[in-house]
């Protein structure tokens, strides 16, 4: 087999065959097929694409290229939950304890990586004494003890992804559909868990800007997940503005903390709830979504998720205390009101736009060396629907500097306030199972 | 600017701008652009094409890439002949002394390259003697003084074009008709001509099958020449059939010759007089094509190319009394006859396969390292029209081995023969200016 006749063949908008693609992981892994040839195929892929069976074959391979986290010591049939990224998601923190609460075994390992805030990880390191890692036997025994763990990612996870990942990224072949569902559900799959619920963003501040994309990728990553033996179930969600008020790291935890304590935050429960509901019932827990969501609302209501949350962080070494008394939690040294000049209602929000300030304020990571600052963040006042007087605050930013000029800009920038009276966003758009 | 969004922009179906073509050629010569992302770019290119300003502006960088003959020594508007290729092509040894003939300056610089026979500048070494290596001012002196020298490439022309080419054989990018035409010119371009006659050939054994492709890429050259300040003419010719009866290195210098003797070679006289007299009208010698036709064909019947052809031949040490007595040019050992058992009339030949028999013979090279047989080749017998009945010859092999059974089987299976009576082929099809 030669890798220009592959990338001839895809060219030519013909299907490859479960030989050719497997061949051409396996040897790009070993150096044998160039760089050049794989990114002269990504961009075949990007204008033929691939079908069903052909991307399943790709996540496959780049699964069987690295290692695969062997979970089968824990009991219980095991749920994941993944978010194609969105600014203020932190439904981890809610929806993990709540299904744990359910007797689902959640065990989750969770990156750090680039973006406006820290990952699950760091956000989770806001927690004084909070230890992201811990041995393979630990973490096992966490789940079968408490039904949940949050480990830092280990283990050689779909190196074959990363490779041609960091490959796409400078080659201008990200955004193809059959390569996003791939690579996530390749390092999904390589996870170890039985069942995946997906949580597919879409709007101003989501990878898919558009429902129809949304919906795309969604349909694409549940086929790979059922062809491969894995039950999926993706959720489409609003990602039009940021969920819930607070981004940042330590209040996100904050305010996932105040949903377990029955705080009725909008649109957070409602998606926390959509997806739990969905876990539960592809472990077989509940039979139906609606006596999936009567129990789950119960849980919350009665204390359970708060519960199970206290239990897996202290089980990880993290101070419960703050989660008793959340003003212990990290915060900054100041808290700089962002006020708007207008009057009407908000139309529009651009959670990009709010994403860039957070990450300005020193929330994220723009490259791999920058440092966290668990304190700093953002909290909303107004979000879309809502009306707003002259003067009202739009937003909060809690900064480590008072030179905010450019972030208050940005929030500023970010509201698209109009005379109209308009409707709340809707939060969930689809379930595709 | 980043490489990343100059692929994305062309993805993206958008014109590239001047500023960021001679980057991408620049950095990519100097190593800065990796192959990985100039593949991505001609993978993009092959989809979203390339308009004409683009096309031409990708040919003048590569030109810039490298070195440019300088023929501003030698009188008169020099015109350069290139043919996309073919199989039995030996127009330029009748068309270089004819024009030379008619008063214009011939300075050609010829490849060896991979192929079914030799390049010309091998066949020409069938001829005892004859010298392809000259200083630049032999080369000069000799167009000066006979208006017409072949010698090998020298100097680094046009290297962007030879490391592109070489990645876009390896990714499946050839078959781009701006980066096929943006090639063939860079490399005519800096050869230094005034004007430049394309002959590009369509059909079974032309690079382009169809004769819409072939028409593109016939436009595409046209326009790059004229935008870059050469005049270029294109002549779309058949390439269904080798051309003329005569496939090899000597035995195609043989027929050539007697072409420029007088011989009726039908398809083959055509062809040399109507790139010849695309040549001189653009060159200023005659002012229409009538005229042009009239003269060329009374320099062959006068005998003044052929005296051109000595001329030039013995100015580069060739020994002329092999042109006067064709039976001394190198020969084979075996003549064997390819008969065939059908009555009917040869309906299609593949001109391909014929040039693939060719080169099992020893006439051409499969690799760089491979020596050339310049005895050995094909005489064909019939061609498309031609009436046969059972026993006739179709070819002759030249051979310096009996055991060619699977060249006899090549052959055979070239020719498609039928009942019905068929016309023969048209040789030219279009004329692009």
């Amino acid at each position: 087999m030669r890798m220009v006749d592959v990338i001839a063949k895809k060219r030519n908008g013909l299907k490859l065959s479960e030989t050719e693609i497997k061949y051409f992981v396996e040897q790009y892994m070993t150096g044998d097929i160039p760089d050049y040839q794989a990114s002269a195929l990504m961009m075949a892929i990007y204008f033929q694409g691939m079908d069903q069976e052909e991307t399943a074959t790709l996540t496959k391979s780049m699964v069987d290229s690295g290692d695969t986290i062997d979970l089968s010591k824990i009991n219980g049939h095991k749920v994941d939950k993944h978010s194609t990224g969105g600014v203020g998601d932190k439904t981890t923190f809610i929806v993990g304890p709540l299904v744990a609460a359910a007797g689902i075994p959640v065990a989750k390992m969770s990156g750090r990586g680039l973006g406006h805030t820290g990952g699950t990880i760091d956000k989770l390191e806001s927690i004084p004494g909070f230890k992201v890692e811990l041995t393979k036997e630990q973490f096992i025994e966490n789940v079968n003890n408490h039904k949940l763990s949050v480990v830092g990612q280990t283990g050689n996870l779909a190196p074959a992804d990363k490779k041609l990942y960091a490959l796409r990224d400078v080659t201008a072949t990200v955004n193809a559909i059959p390569l996003i569902a791939s690579s996530i559900m390749s390092k999904k799959i390589a996870s170890g868990a039985d069942s995946i619920v997906l949580d597919v963003k879409t709007g101003s501040g989501a990878f898919m800007k558009t429902l129809a994309d949304s919906r795309k990728l969604a349909q694409e990553m549940v086929t790979i997940g059922n062809q491969l033996d894995r039950r999926t179930v993706a959720v489409i969600s609003d990602m039009n503005q940021p969920l819930g008020y607070e981004i940042g790291n330590a209040n996100e935890v904050k305010e996932a903390v105040r949903v377990l304590q029955g705080e009725p935050v909008e649109d957070l429960r409602e998606l926390a709830l959509e997806l739990a509901a969905h876990m539960t019932i592809l472990a077989g827990v509940y039979p139906d979504y609606d006596k999936a969501m009567e129990q789950l609302e119960r849980l919350i209501d009665e204390g359970h998720a708060l519960q199970a949350f206290k239990d897996f962080i202290k089980a990880q070494n993290g101070d419960i205390s703050v989660i008793e008394n959340l003003e212990k939690l990290p915060t900054s040294f100041y808290h700089i009101d962002v006020k708007t000049t207008l009057n009407g209602y908000v139309h529009e929000m651009n959670a990009e736009t709010i994403g860039v300030a957070a990450m300005h304020l020193g929330a994220g990571r723009a490259t791999k060396e920058d440092k966290i600052n668990h304190g700093v963040g953002i909290t909303l006042h107004k979000k879309i629907g809502d009306m707003v007087k002259e003067n009202d605050i739009l937003a909060t930013l809690h900064a480590d500097t008072q030179n905010v000029d450019n972030v208050i800009e940005l929030i500023q920038q970010s509201y698209q306030i109009g005379e109209k009276q308009v409707k709340k966003n809707k939060m969930i758009y689809d379930v595709i199972k």
